[in-house]
């Protein structure tokens, strides 16, 4: 199964698309670039378009979107909410379930350590996906970080539901 | 010419329809709900697909949204990005030129002064569009304020450009 990770951004995108199995396997990183003298509404019709794209040519079994970090500039945040809800859009649109992980969810996931820095992140990332060198630039990291923690979750995730789901079914 | 202004929310958007010329007239107001007990790109998808039937459908030469409230809450703040987000993108997608107002511009515009109450506003666009009744739900007459505000200042809006426009071409 492909999983797609995304970190939203209006300026850029981050995105990375993770092969899961016996092993984890990159396919593809990247970024979606938006031109900063766009009008807003425009910078947003770029990103849905390219988060739709990734969609359409991988079919992903599941997409993970990095939370937005909130906290600095309240203005920002709201920016950036923009991003993400045209990305959470395009998934909804494509039928693939979506998982929202915090920043630090993915640092402990990837490291083991929700206080790691971007550097212990782009090498655990090399080490895990056995590349030559960290995903570039740092935001397709970011992407290739949250699509890798979802990778990693899921088995967990799925095992946990399904234990649920016997505990309501009286099973 | 038609204006659609809206009023994003998570669980309510509301919108109006406004009818621009010699006065102004109500065409259509009402609000578009989603389930609170559906996950965020799912609510985000009624959004969008609510809007989009009302562009499709009304052809409006112009959109106003107004912009986000924020400082309560940060969450808040951030999860109204994201409705506001998917609305931006449908306007951009049916090629809409977008106007964005702050609640105390529309307040302005419509009552005269930025502090005005709900219940001024409301008394105002009863008077401004004829109505017998101020536009119910109270999230819909948000709606129509905001197209209201857009259909007040937009020939303000375009003499401005124009000035600049001939300004720039040394006429």
């Amino acid at each position: 199964m492909l999983i797609l990770g995304i970190d939203p951004g209006t300026a850029v995108t981050g995105y990375g698309v993770v092969r899961t199995g016996t092993s984890f396997e990159l396919v593809e990183c990247g970024v979606i670039r938006t031109r900063p003298e766009q009008a807003l509404p425009e910078r947003l019709k770029d990103i849905a378009e390219g988060v739709r794209e990734l969609l359409a040519r991988h079919k992903p079994g599941a997409m993970a979107v990095e939370d937005v970090f909130y906290a600095r500039n309240v203005r920002t945040t709201l920016v950036l909410g923009h991003a993400r809800g045209v990305i959470l859009l395009a998934g909804a649109e494509a039928g693939v379930p979506i998982h929202e992980y915090a920043p630090a969810d993915i640092k402990k996931a990837v490291v083991g350590t929700g206080a790691a820095t971007k550097t212990q992140v782009q090498f655990m990332l090399t080490k895990l996906l056995r590349l030559k060198a960290a995903p570039q630039p740092a935001d397709a990291a970011d992407g290739v970080a949250a699509a890798l923690t979802c990778a990693m979750r899921l088995p967990l995730e799925r095992a946990v539901a399904g234990v649920r789901g016997r505990a309501r079914g009286g099973r």
